[in-house]
């Protein structure tokens, strides 16, 4: 009994998530209301107060949900790996709504009194993780530090998918997002590996298949 | 008298943006009141009403004078300048509330309804006509694109400076711009140009002299 009660507040607290996100992308952080959410994931107040105490700390689980809301594609880790989860991210910027109002969240979090770098430090910590599996395969030239790179990475990945958003609406992040690799690759990975990458929107992330689906 | 007019009308133009920018810079867009700016500024509503109708469009100015609000430093262009720029606005970042103002409104206007690219393409523009300078003094390696690239730079430097904002209330900003210089530098200047350059905190943007007074 006590198991299925769990089970049901876990399915609960991913409804309510879920609701979140989808108001929160549509309206932003004033935007949204409580009872708004609340009505979309079919749960009374008491439910809502027993998960979440505030519109606050909601914005705040989906910013640190964003994570579990995008199922990375599986690959050898390494270079190419990292290269294609950022055009990956960038598809499911443009069509996953649940995950790009985590990312919403995290971009514009000063607006409702939150300073929290947890959602960018996770991205380094998978980042640091595929260019440390990038060194054993001796694909990175001797200079690179990994775990700058990977702060650098999160930095530019955040400002470019920022300023196509604004720009427009994250249509031409993937040509961004080659363009910035373009300018990253030569500083980082070896003459031989460099010649063997595929950084470009097309071959990346599995557009193609999916513009077919 | 129209002129004497005018030029009032000037003056309280600026002294309502400048009063805007730091409330916006302490509180927020939705945390920012009118009444309080009309109040910094000490205006009335009819002053107000006459140079901004709502808050909204308050907001978008204090964007677009982003800037208006930060005096770049002289010197030869080319690619030396573009680098001391990015680490000037750092600086300037840290310490100058109001040109801040115009940047975190830039990033988190999503949050009260605009979607407008124009103060980034207002830094896209500047930073092309320096790597233009730069390519006429063949700084520039033949394989930079000017025109893209300074849009991976405005973006990158947009993602690093929020980053930075967010994990260390942009303490740590200059040595993430010195860091992501170290990546991008080696894919756009000339092996010779490179040896040359100054791209550390310590040596750019007059922040030694600035901390001596």
């Amino acid at each position: 009994m006590a198991e299925l009660k769990q089970e049901r507040a876990v399915r609960t607290r991913e409804a309510i998530l879920r609701a979140a996100a989808e108001a929160f992308d549509e309206l932003g952080f004033h935007g949204a209301s409580i009872s708004m959410i609340m009505q979309r994931a079919g749960v009374t107040q008491g439910g809502m107060y027993f998960h979440f105490k505030s519109k606050k700390e909601l914005a705040h689980a989906v910013m640190l949900a964003q994570r579990d809301f995008v199922r990375l594609p599986p690959g050898e880790d390494g270079l190419q790996r990292l290269i294609d989860i950022t055009f990956y991210v960038a598809r499911e910027l443009q069509r996953n709504a649940i995950f790009r109002a985590g990312v919403r969240l995290a971009v514009e979090q000063g607006e409702f009194g939150l300073q929290d770098d947890t959602a960018y430090q996770q991205w380094v910590e998978q980042f640091h993780a595929l260019l440390v599996a990038a060194r054993q395969r001796n694909e990175l030239l001797p200079d690179v530090d990994e775990a700058e790179f990977a702060q650098v990475l999160v930095g530019a990945y955040s400002g470019t998918q920022l300023f196509s958003q604004i720009a427009t609406g994250r249509a031409d992040l993937p040509q961004r997002i080659a363009a910035l690799w373009s300018y990253l690759l030569p500083s980082i990975a070896m003459p031989r590996t460099l010649t063997q990458l595929r950084a470009t929107p097309e071959l990346c992330g599995g557009a193609a298949s999916d513009a077919a689906s």
